[in-house]
């Protein structure tokens, strides 16, 4: 009926039209989905991924019952068997000690390397259960199913997983790629306004960095966008996922000039998160105060100018970020800047704007411009 | 002076004749180098490699202080920082604790991703440190100083990493290849026989499945390899490596026809090595026996004659291997052998002989012939 495409037809919602991104990786390429309702095409979306085994459902606890419940009936639609684990997983625990949990539950099921890891809740939560699945026999397919924002536009995609020990945030991990991103849209009319806000943060930062044309989207829309209102809403995070998927497939590594665009605003925006004590701001919140002092040090090198600058605090204001830290220690904030693990052989990398849509990196920043910066957004 | 091999030459001893494999993963392409007083080279090696960055020694304390200490000291002659971690590394302490107590101390020393882990000892030491290399800041170098026989000539090749956790053993990992290889012979001098038998069981497997040649060369020979007297051990073992290292470069994730083959013994092995309990018998005797039960079930099947069988149960015993399994209970045995990881949807995929030097797979051997095959190896 459809000609080529017709075996790509998704049963209940419309296949072309939800596809935001295929990633390409060493480790394999795999789709982006992203719709309203997706999530009851999961069993199907994965069949059609080629993926066979039971399916391990390991889910935030704040998703439970409801939502998880509806992914569980989808994967058995799809012909899973399934099984559900469902967790509290936070900042707070995202440690080995959790990640053992997880083991623990697919030693006990037998879970072998023919079965699938469907990790479903936030950022914290595809980091963690991505870390278990990359390490459960070297390593089980994982399929994600990001219910946040800030994991739709940006964790989700890229393989990263991360695990927190004493000594800091996200030392342990391993690139994970998954085999399928499937993001339900609809998951979001449940996020806490806080954290919709901070993961405005990064897919405005993917418009800031790479994408004028997206940048004005999000500054003429900000309240519609918010309301999450029509299809704008729903196709500026198709954008901004495929910036996403486009950069993780040019630099999947983050070895060459591409990954690390996207860590705009996170040299500062880490050492906010650091000096005010993990849990004071959420990382978007914290990488928007970022991009406001890696702006100012752009503006100091007269890589921009003031207005663009000015552009850059209203578009985040607009979405109801913070573009400043008040009462923090501007040395304190200077060595945690240093010791920021993006940092290699003791140099700072920054990431720095040349216009709208268009960032760079620097190494060669003087640290009294980062003073000055950083006080911009203490002050 | 030596053409276009000139850039690749060794300043201690001869490049071209010590490397052994070179290993294509998608990970990229790594050298595996073969000789006697090759340790010497270890930081020259590093160079030629292009690695940069600190090194990170962790070692077996068996190596400490001596070989450790000539290791850092070529390190340091090719211009490398170093830092030494000596470490009780043992089957009994492979776990999440001990991986625990390297990611301390790489964070202590703010290990940072262009830094290099390298891991010299037996085949525990490369499995546990180098899944404290995958797993750190998402993956760093690693380079592999096996000392042990069956490290050399199996576990450093391939990138496969391991850790056990009270549920199973090596249930967590990740494939995560080496950026190089390198393998004194030396190192074998201090190595007890029976782990000498132990790694030769693996290397004379190499013959059995894939190379009649070796084979022959390790029946000929077996006093001379068993003395390491002489160029022919290490042409063995460099053979033994090239066969090791040609089979994960055709199949790295062992998705394929061609890694599965290594698996030659193990099925039958890992039940021995279960159900007589971690420790009584090494890896190598548990597959060595695995073998000569494997063999069995071919002669059942008309695959090989008893000549064959006949041939093995000879080469084993001729480098003082045990090819039988005393006491232990033939039903506990199968019940193993269907709990072995290697298994897939319930079916144990077997690996078995057609001729010398030629092994294949099946999944429909009976229970019963199963049965008369450990009993065969019990009596």
């Amino acid at each position: 009926m459809h000609g080529k495409t017709a075996g790509w037809l998704n049963p209940m919602t419309d296949q072309d039209q939800n596809l935001a991104a295929i990633v390409n990786t060493t480790q394999g390429s795999y789709r982006v989905i992203v719709g309203r309702d997706v999530i009851d095409d999961l069993g199907f979306e994965l069949k059609k991924t080629g993926l066979q085994g039971r399916a391990f459902l390991v889910a935030d606890e704040v998703m439970f019952p409801n939502p998880t419940r509806r992914a569980q009936e989808a994967l058995e639609r799809g012909g899973y068997a399934t099984h559900l684990l469902a967790l509290e997983i936070g900042e707070s625990n995202k440690n080995l000690e959790t990640v053992q949990l997880v083991y623990d539950w697919l030693a006990e099921l037998r879970a072998d390397r023919g079965d699938i890891v469907v990790a479903m809740g936030g950022g914290v939560t595809g980091d963690l259960v991505g870390f278990a699945a990359a390490t459960w026999l070297r390593g089980v397919a994982v399929v994600h199913v990001p219910t946040s924002l800030a994991a739709m536009v940006d964790s989700s995609i890229g393989g990263k997983t991360g695990v927190n020990i004493p000594n800091g945030k996200n030392l342990l991990g391993a690139f994970h790629q998954p085999k399928l991103v499937l993001q339900d849209v609809g998951h979001l009319d449940s996020l806490p306004a806080r954290e919709m806000s901070a993961g405005w943060a990064e897919a405005v930062k993917h418009g800031i960095i790479l994408d004028a044309q997206l940048l004005d989207t999000f500054e003429r829309l900000a309240p519609q966008m918010r309301a999450l209102e029509g299809d704008e809403p729903v196709d500026a995070i198709r954008k901004s996922v495929a910036i996403k998927g486009d950069i993780v497939s040019a630099d999947e590594f983050e070895t060459g000039d591409h990954r690390i665009l996207l860590n705009y605003g996170h040299t500062i925006g880490h050492a906010i998160e650091k000096v005010s004590g993990y849990g004071t701001y959420l990382h978007g919140e914290a990488v928007a105060i970022g991009m406001m002092a890696a702006g100012k040090i752009a503006v100091q090198l007269g890589m921009i100018d003031t207005n663009l600058l000015n552009r850059q605090r209203a578009v985040l204001e607009s979405y109801a970020l913070p573009t400043r830290a008040v009462g923090l220690d501007v040395n304190e904030m200077i060595e945690a800047t240093k010791s920021d693990k993006k940092s290699r052989g003791g140099t700072i990398r920054w990431v720095l704007l040349e216009g709208p849509g268009k960032a760079t990196t620097r190494c060669d920043v003087p640290e009294e411009l980062v003073r000055e910066a950083i006080q911009s957004i203490l002050d």
